[in-house]
């Protein structure tokens, strides 16, 4: 169980100026045992990196997947008033319904992955304010909204992250664009489907909030408040108080990405607990992984969010234990090595 | 079940040129309950052409795998005298043994993925003859061998391919360049880890073998007793008796994919129940996947063999068919669409 609260400005940096690692003997021990397992070394690829990751991250030679977990958090956003999205804004409320009802895609994928889903609104009724007129949160509402994430931690041994919020590859590509540079263009794509006037909206807004907020965006805390929204912050806290209990994290699409991306400026070794479970559709998804170093589990086109493509790699990661933890050494099963 | 025998190299070409297809109806029928779930259109990307594409097969709306099954064939190879494999012959028959004990990657895939597994050792102490110095079965052994394939169909609904053979990446490459054309250099790799000097072995018994049977590679059938392999037949078997069946077939690495190259070369069409599970580390793998027009469902850096690549995608397609058929429809749930 995680302890940590986002209580003030302070903690929150404190929190991310002081990251624990994993527990290098038990990844080394890991390490030993795939290299004894019936298979040519190095086979098994990226399934056996997951299971040295999980390793160190566990503190276990065999990590094992007991409370998985999915976490959605919701938020509405100001900038959807600008037309940047296919959908409407009720859309985020009816589909946190649609997640307690069971019939969303997330329902369906965590249940097939095994995992306990869990579903947080945040103050849908409130939506944050438009980021091309000021801040879109205020100092409380986002210190709220990253201590709504670290909560919702839980005692998860694996956390997927994911997010609804019409408007809110809008404002991924401002996080991007103020972590790591480029222009509005270069960040914003078509998002769950707006056609081409609506991709010039988002950028004008993008480039709007730039320029607003030009001189302000110096520290990770600022980036979040000014340009994120509530289940962005939500995912940011979750993602770092996850990082104070050693929870390895899968995070999923171009928002959940965007979210880290502000941390990761400041804070590169962010990244070292997190997977990306899913590259997606969205343009400035490939680029804002290759920032943060980190490579994909899958790449199946898909751009839902929710934690779709995260919870889909939860497959992957349970296999690669699987392996790890079930296979035969060369010595038990009588098999010659190389 | 499938009643599909290759009795003679006539039944064999006959049961090629004649090849069922999907059923459309109920393809469309699935595609039109894709576009009324509660996600924008085509947002779960290959998740969606995976549920189609059972549909079509299963000829029902909403497909479910009842009977997956797994089969490994097994089979050793008189080239593999030449150095062409960083292991000894004798790690064939041990891995059988593993498998049956269930310690292998593969046992530990398959039930991770819900299916059942069948292994089947094709005449281990009788390899076939080098292929550099003549066919490499003559016409009872590999007609025996499809055969076999054909049989391990049983009543599965879906259908995993592997193999284990020691120096069958060779085979492999001889069975690309005689259906693809190219060089053994554009075809060989390092396998399961061969050193230079070994890949150069490969790549002059590939040579030796496509100068040996010039001009007389000119039917499938005759590319797969020559260059082929037991395991390697009876994958061709089996997918063609599937393919009658209308059971969807999984492929899995270079080997498999191989299989298909000679029946591809008559008959592209052969490649329309196939799924690429994964594209191995093997360099003319995605080569080989691309001239059959197969898109790889995952890459993770795999080069096992055993149908561990196929095994894995299995959990992909189960989470595709879990959206397709759990998740609520725009009207059911009251979620507005686009």
């Amino acid at each position: 169980m995680t302890s940590l609260r986002f209580s003030s400005r302070a903690a929150f940096d404190a929190a991310l100026a002081a990251l624990p690692g994993p527990d290098l003997a038990a990844r080394e021990a890991a390490a030993a045992r795939q290299a004894q397992l019936t298979k040519p070394a190095g086979s098994l690829g990226r399934l056996e990196e997951i299971a040295l990751f999980l390793a160190g991250w566990h503190g276990a030679e065999r990590p094992r997947i007991a409370r998985g977990r999915a976490v959605v958090f919701a938020g509405n956003h100001g900038v959807a008033a600008r037309g940047v999205s296919a959908f409407p804004v009720e859309v985020t409320a009816q589909m946190v319904a649609n997640f307690a009802g069971g019939g969303a895609a997330i329902n369906a994928l965590a249940r097939a992955a095994g995992l306990a889903l869990s579903v947080v609104p945040l103050e849908l009724d409130r939506p944050t304010a438009d980021f091309t007129q000021g801040p879109a949160m205020d100092e409380a509402d986002c210190l709220a909204a990253l201590d709504a994430g670290a909560q919702a931690v839980g005692d998860a041994d694996l956390l997927v992250l994911g997010e609804m919020g019409i408007g809110n590859t809008t404002a991924a590509a401002a996080l991007a664009a103020a972590s790591f540079g480029g222009s509005a263009a270069d960040w914003v794509g078509p998002g769950t489907g707006v056609d081409p006037a609506g991709i010039a909206r988002k950028v004008g807004a993008v480039d709007a909030a730039l320029a607003a907020h030009a001189g302000a965006l110096d520290t990770p805390f600022e980036i979040l408040r000014r340009l994120g929204g509530r289940e962005i912050a939500a995912m940011a806290g979750a993602l770092l108080a996850a990082r104070h209990a050693r929870v390895p994290v899968v995070i999923d699409g171009f928002i959940g990405t965007a979210a880290v991306a502000p941390l990761a400026r400041a804070v590169p070794g962010i990244v070292d607990h997190l997977l990306a479970g899913h590259v997606s559709a969205e343009p400035g998804h490939r680029r804002l992984l290759d920032r943060l170093g980190l490579r994909p589990l899958l790449a199946l086109d898909m751009r839902l969010g929710e934690g779709s493509g995260a919870a889909l790699a939860v497959g992957v990661i349970r296999a690669a234990l699987a392996t790890h933890d079930e296979m035969a050494t060369f010595a038990e099963a009588g098999v010659a090595a190389a």
